[in-house]
């Protein structure tokens, strides 16, 4: 069959950036400085905070983000543009500059997580873009952090690959990487990105063979008695006396993925010591979330695979950042003006924030805060870091960098923040006045 | 920064699936005939019925299903294959037989959406794969389904990629598309899948002029007087004035983000029409859903965008779609012999099924049944097809026929199949005994 034409990261927007960007050349005001910003206005219910993702995926899509001619031609035929704005997008490229929140960093309703800096036609064609990469991936975080509070320490694997899109299974894998799980099963996840990959076996390897002790020692034959033989196709103790009798008592490990796992896995436990495999792990699967990681917190378990729910955010897919136009000048070089809308029920703070958190002599965030446009700086920990200037990428941290700034920036949160009872943000963005965060 | 690489699809898939093939690669089992299926075991809480997505889009990627040198060398440094499974996948394409619903298709519990027929390794390497596409495709068109028929008829626009990740967002638009959604905010998927693409402008817009009257008039100025103005950025009905007095009575719509939005449009439309504007149409945004859209049947609206809850699936982002073996020979051409898993909780079925769906005599879906292996014929339409054959796609159609595919297939079910209300399926595909369905 025939190959699809591809569309490069440039494509991946709404039709209504090149509506307000051909109106914007139309009018000559493409070229004025302005300033745009991505936040949230809140947290899903009961989350008290949010975790920032994507931002090491954002950068180079926002350094490739061009229109080829085919594209260009594609635009104007549909009426997407007008020809001067094709002129306009020939040599489009993004030249200003990006200050962002450091990805892993814990966010709050109205931190500034993102702030592009540029012109008017720069800025409102980055739109759905950044949107999609920052929601995507900050909504898996967000949730794969809890689940990672929730293990204390066990290690954990993503495996939702199989419940959501091809391509945003290797982003999840990533992003759940960033919020403290240790692997993957997604392979290009581990192939683009080094994240360390796991794998054993589906029921179906178990079903291909004649029974269960054939199948085991096939796996075992392949892979050696350090592998991970899943035990419940039929009956979990039979196959756990099964597995020790191919693999013997250095089997690496068992998995259950049916069952109530507290139970079954205590079972598993008595009968692995009770034939000598007291070194035998136990990894259990099957619907995991954190909620149900925290419930297995006292049963004998050595490591958990969550798929659908890491995957889907647990609950909550998206993030919810929004990215507003928040100051605008009158020229290339003019002096910038806050902007705000005012309509019912979204209101933004208009203008650029510089943000800050305050933590106390113990390490422990109390506040965050933000001055508007020049309004000098607050005692506190700078939040921004300037990533992109001239349009070319300038931190470029690598992923176990992100990992573990990801792990200092929630250990340095307030310790109701890190369970999961409902309630409201551990903290709130708020303006700064005369210098001091109330 | 240095370009990284790239994946193909056969990098898109589970680790498991490749420690599974190199132990039947290993112990000779690779190239036994075997018979794989997907479906959904239950429908989300409330759901009546699935539509199946995706099936277009996975077709292709099974045709371009293949390692290269360099991921078959990545796979053989991380341990994920076997030297011997290494020469199998040098080589490796899908050979075999695929049948599958057609896209658009409703389906229910049990229904066998999409059957692989061929060797042993060939099935075991497509799971992942298999179910990323079809639980993402299919959970999006299930739920754009529904608004669908809340929509009555009005326009519908997909405009949720800011919600999902960038990639996924493509996919989006065309889920809805096959659903009944009329346009895309998203360009590549105009540009990729010739899906119509629509999308005026942003409260950025009216904030990066002087005023709205500005803004409206460089917006008329570059698209013309028929173009969609956005007029709540400060106040709707000032907005209205100013956008008729800009664009003068052929005003072609407005746009309404905010507030409560029948109350809005039937204050809007009053306006208007005194304003002398009684063609001009009114387009509502803000996050709708089936159950939104339902609600607003009786406001003087013109048509609806929607974002999230279409992009996230309207609260199922994923339709829980598994992929099981069913059934397996002890050679490359012997008899197959079905297979099932029998531990708590997770019983599946064993064996082929060919599907039927039955009709009334005005042509409503009463039933669909399934008969086992080749237990004959039932009565009825059938509901598989072969779609892919030796590996090479047969089934090849526009996205305009999967559209009216839907279309017919969601008008074929019971009247309360289409209900918002909660309730069971409106069918469950059950095994036929005797040739008879129960």
């Amino acid at each position: 069959m025939s190959r699809p034409r591809t569309a490069g990261p440039a494509m991946r927007i709404d039709r209504y950036e090149l509506t307000m960007l051909s109106s914007f050349v139309e009018d000559g005001s493409v070229g004025n400085r302005a300033v745009f910003e991505a936040f949230a206005r809140r947290l899903p219910s009961g989350r008290r905070y949010g975790v920032l993702g994507g931002l090491g995926r954002l950068l180079p899509l926002i350094e490739d983000f061009r229109f080829d001619a085919e594209e260009t031609a594609w635009l104007l035929e549909v009426g997407a543009i007008t020809p001067a704005t094709a002129d306009y997008l020939r040599d489009f490229r993004f030249t200003g500059r990006i200050s962002a929140y450091r990805e892993g960093e814990t966010w709050f309703p109205g931190s500034p997580v993102l702030t592009v800096e540029g012109t008017l036609g720069e800025g409102v064609v980055l739109e759905t873009l950044v949107l999609s990469v920052l929601n995507h991936d900050s909504a898996i975080a967000s949730a794969a952090s809890r689940m990672t509070t929730a293990a204390a320490g066990r290690p954990l694997i993503e495996m939702g690959s199989r419940r959501t899109h091809e391509d945003a299974a290797i982003s999840v894998a990533r992003a759940a990487y960033v919020a403290g799980f240790d692997s993957t099963s997604n392979l290009a996840a581990g192939y683009l990105y080094g994240i360390p990959t796991v794998g054993t076996a589906a029921h179906a390897f178990t079903l291909a063979h004649h029974d269960e002790k054939e199948a085991f020692s096939s796996q075992v034959a392949a892979h050696g008695p350090g592998t991970t033989l899943l035990v419940d196709t039929y009956d979990i103790a039979r196959g756990i006396r099964t597995a020790v009798e191919v693999a013997g008592p250095e089997l690496g490990a068992i998995r259950i993925d049916s069952g109530d796992l507290d139970v079954e896995a205590r079972r598993a436990r008595v009968l692995l010591d009770e034939l000598g495999a007291t070194r035998t792990r136990i990894t259990v699967t099957s619907d995991l979330d954190e909620y149900v990681l925290a419930a297995l917190a006292q049963a004998p378990i050595d490591g958990y695979g969550v798929g659908t729910r890491v995957a889907t955010g647990s609950g909550h897919p998206t993030a919810g950042m929004v990215y507003k136009l928040v100051a605008i000048a009158d020229s290339p070089d003019g002096p910038l003006r806050p902007v705000a809308k005012k309509a019912a029920g979204k209101v933004s703070a208009g203008g650029r924030k510089t943000a800050y958190r305050v933590h106390d002599e113990h390490g422990t965030a109390v506040t965050e805060g933000f001055v508007l446009g020049d309004a000098g700086e607050l005692p506190g920990r700078p939040l921004q870091l300037v990533v992109a200037e001239a349009g070319r990428t300038l931190h470029n941290p690598t992923l176990r960098q992100v990992r573990e700034h990801h792990a200092a920036a929630v250990a340095a949160l307030p310790a109701e923040a890190r369970l999961l009872t409902d309630g409201g943000p551990a903290l709130t963005a708020t303006e700064a006045r005369d210098g001091e965060l109330t």
